[in-house]
């Protein structure tokens, strides 16, 4: 797909491929369709990034708790989303032995009682040891450096989604 | 319900009863829940019209535009959320003649086509004929003015399903 065909794309077809590149948050997308046309696909991240940056604390911490948690996907698969699904069989989260899995399930119910959102790892890019590494590290982390951190992961993970969807789709 | 059953309210409970208090926004309510517990349920619309308040203008529209529109909701009802079905019944806008419906739609498209998004208007506290002058005269306002108009029902919309929503669940 050519940034030109993104440009011209009515409300309702961008919302339909691109309403999820921030899960379960298609107010992002529905606030930067306002900023086609665009250069190129870099500027349209960076429409995203900068509206997600001018959301309150409050706002902020609401869209990493609509991520699905890392247990809650290792629980319950079926219900994620197609992207996030992706991500995971990337990073080797559908192949985790039962202490791996006990392991994550225990550091991520501790992160999660002690920042109230759950861990958000650009998990393509982890591999599953970093991940285990990454939680045992965070959890020793501020709430503010968390909320820092897991708002720099959502972006990446925005990025990956709008670049796969973008290669995927080779014409309208 | 009472008010200190919602306080009580885990992450996910909250987010299937008034995640759509703002249409298709769940992040609205996502951000909202850290304000638990709350004094009353004006108190809880107090922190939604905060968090609304606080979008960038692109945000407010975003938001706006995630709105089901008028001549959407009249050609198919079906594809509605409960709560705008409900609201357009109450509206009398279940039932309205050939010619009252072409109005409105012509109405309305002029009006998209005006200002990039849908006309919003609280429904239920406006019989038809109220839409149908409505959406003339607020074809002549400014943008602007029209995004201030539109929040503004968004969030009478958002009072009245909270109140219904508290009223109908007496208890959990």
């Amino acid at each position: 797909m050519l940034i030109t065909e993104v440009n011209k794309m009515r409300f309702k077809e961008f919302i339909r491929l691109f309403g999820n590149v921030i899960e379960n948050c298609p107010l992002v997308a529905a606030a930067v369709w306002s900023d086609l046309p665009v250069r190129n696909l870099e500027s349209l991240q960076t429409s995203i990034e900068k509206f997600v940056d001018q959301l309150s604390s409050a706002g902020k911490v609401g869209m990493l708790r609509c991520l699905p948690d890392l247990a809650g996907r290792l629980a319950a698969a079926g219900q994620m989303s197609d992207d996030s699904k992706l991500e995971q069989k990337a990073a080797g989260l559908d192949d985790l032995t039962p202490s791996e899995k006990s392991q994550i399930n225990s550091l991520n119910k501790r992160y999660k009682d002690k920042f109230g959102f759950p861990f958000v790892i650009c998990a393509r890019e982890n591999k599953k040891d970093a991940i285990l590494k990454g939680l045992a590290q965070r959890l020793n982390n501020e709430k503010d450096q968390e909320i820092r951190i897991g708002v720099s992961e959502v972006k990446k993970i925005c990025w990956l989604r709008l670049t796969r969807i973008v290669s995927q789709r080779s014409s309208l």
